[in-house]
């Protein structure tokens, strides 16, 4: 079948994780994705993993889980003869995303009126921390600092614990969809206007547009929220809305139900003292206590079962691997897998959203440093020799199977 | 100046949070999004607020977060004639939201077919907690519930305790930005084809699309992640990654730094000796009580002027109301305002995204119930007097400021 972005060219500069997960969801939707690396070894995050372990002995996680749908070329950006052939590529490129700090691609000669002098049409999308200006332009901009600085870090936890980064990281998740937002946009308006533009992307304001709710509410009610000193489950939040234990190690989460119904259907009519607005929300911890005591005393399979065929919105806590079992994820589809030539069978989630007409697949494994370099140099007319060339002074890098060392 | 997505008309069933946020990200952009609201009461959002306040007395701090940029109707769905009506508006229409429990849109006559077959080239999305068959179909989705059943509620909090949920609600955040990548690749798609397409995004598989990176690791490295039992900030981190405490009673979060250098920059080589790969991440906790023991003997600002002299990577770490003062915020102009008949000045987020030649803004509040109904229904040819009859029977509302009653 046909795809939504075929078509569609992206020059992608960008490392880590903000610009490489939207490049990617772009390549899920049928984009062509040419992942400039750096020559050497490459994106960063090819060197960052978990526990030091590595898939096939050298490859990063983080890395394989961002850059599926993508051909990579790596190269030597401050070679003059690099410039010339990527400003080459340029000209028949729809898109170009980088996320460096603010100010590196424009010193190297990459920056949007260095590509707008070769293609008017060109979108061009940086990423950064804090935005291209202001006081903490030359700060680094990073996931778990931008959670700290927007509030979202201090309402998560216990009220007399520190404040707690999220599970995963989500602000570069969502300045990943920004980007995408944002690039969309730009190309369906190119499609009336004939014309390209710049775009900027950054951590902070895509983090604060996604707590509008949160500032809407402290700013507007004029209260804060507080975390809560209990499993209550959110800082706003009233009982009995948050995450409960049972007695065989497991955890369930209770949403918005009515109190007074949920205490019937669990037997717990001593509770009802608790059943007035005021107190659910004033009394939310010592109320959250009281409820646990009770789900301690049934099993997490059958509380589940009297719960939900009472119409109690509901459901268990699982750890990441269990996640992926989850019946209705199998029933799905969600978990997929692709075949990389050094890190092998790679477990993965497919593509998120379903289209009738074009759907979004997994069709290229996450590329090796440059795997690309020599077919994406032919395509521009650069002949057998000069890539040689390239390769001998060190401008332009190919790993392969062969020259992959093992890391440890 | 031009706005990107202007010309694009969006028929939008959408209640709550997911489907209401993505609508709200395409008016940002100029599509005119129509609201169709139930008769009555409209979105249920209205009724939902936290500490049982209501901005100007009577309306919700989290509808006026997701709602501005969208004209207002709202009808009865049930009635033939206002389904008649509707299905006029739809055949200019681009793209139908939708985010009622599967079955629901279709029972009533409004399924993708139903609008396909008025209108070829309509882009009809609907989004759901877990999708559109499969065992948990009937069951609630709710932002919460996916945070449990995903492993990120689980990755969060502390060892010794019950997971915890985020402070704020990802999976609809996340959920809306899928709807909106999926609605503007269709819309990228039929320039080319003509065509339009059914799409369908759910929470479960956005959230999980989403912690892919926490998958790939787990089930590739063959490794869980475990919460750590302090401050380390992500499951899978080692020392010194997380949040420590400041003796002002402040905190800051410290991000990858080399462990060696943070210790030699706060003055605490006697902390060189955890400096192994091993014990960074066997011994965190342990670690991270001796690195708080440090961060106290420090008041917070003259702590991040020496850590951020020495090129670490760290911020403060603020509350909303704080964060919302925070110079950098300051200096991007991220807080804005907009005018409200009933709330008055609504303090809030502005778009997250800049575009040189079509600025996301925000050029109306959010709606009162049904306030444009007469409008949107003239342009359709609908004359005064039938319009005057709907209102009659019950099966269109117009709130205006004299018929709203304040809540308690």
């Amino acid at each position: 079948m046909e795809k939504a972005l075929e078509g569609i060219k992206v020059l992608d500069f960008s490392h880590l994780l903000q610009g490489p997960f939207a490049t990617q969801l772009l390549g899920d939707m049928g984009a062509d994705i040419v992942k400039i690396e750096r020559a050497g070894t490459g994106d960063m995050f090819r060197g960052m993993t978990f526990f030091n372990k590595w898939v096939g002995g050298s490859e990063s996680p983080s890395f394989l889980s961002w850059n599926r749908n993508k051909r990579s070329i790596a190269l030597n950006l401050k070679s003059p003869r690099v410039r010339e052939i990527i400003m080459e590529m340029a000209k028949d490129a729809d898109v170009v995303v980088q996320n460096f700090r603010p100010g590196v691609m424009e010193k190297l000669g990459y920056g949007y009126e260095d590509f707008r002098a070769v293609n008017e049409r060109i979108i061009y999308c940086s990423g950064s921390g804090y935005g291209e200006s202001g006081p903490y332009v030359s700060r680094p901009g990073q996931d778990m600092l931008i959670q700290g600085l927007t509030g979202v870090a201090a309402a998560t936890g216990r009220a007399d614990q520190p404040p707690v980064p999220l599970g995963a990281g989500m602000p570069d998740q969502l300045g990943a969809m920004n980007m995408v937002y944002a690039i969309l946009s730009a190309i369906i308006w190119r499609h009336k206007s004939g014309k390209g533009q710049k775009i900027e992307v950054n951590l902070m304001a895509g983090m604060m547009a996604h707590l509008n709710q949160e500032y809407v509410s402290v700013l507007n009610l004029d209260q804060d929220f507080e975390r809560p000193n209990s499993g209550i489950g959110h800082p706003g939040a009233e009982a009995p809305f948050g995450i409960y234990a049972t007695k065989d190690g497991r955890y369930v989460s209770i949403a918005m139900s009515p109190f007074g119904h949920l205490m019937r259907t669990l037997g717990a009519e001593e509770l009802l003292r608790y059943d007035s607005r005021d107190q659910l929300y004033s009394k939310r911890d010592e109320i959250w206590e009281e409820v646990n005591k009770v789900t301690l005393t049934f099993d997490c399979d059958p509380l589940l079962e009297i719960l939900l065929e009472a119409d109690v919105w509901t459901a268990e806590v699982k750890d990441f691997r269990s996640a992926t079992q989850d019946p209705q994820v199998v029933h799905l589809g969600l978990m997929t897998s692709y075949e990389h030539p050094i890190a092998g069978t790679v477990k993965c989630v497919g593509p998120a959203v379903r289209m009738s007409e074009t759907p979004a697949e997994i069709s290229r494994p996450a590329p090796m440093i440059g795997q690309h370099g020599q077919d994406i140099l032919a395509e521009h007319g650069i002949d057998a020799a000069e890539i040689e060339a390239l390769i001998a002074s060190g401008d332009m890098t190919i790993q392969t199977k062969e020259n992959t060392k093992a890391r440890s």
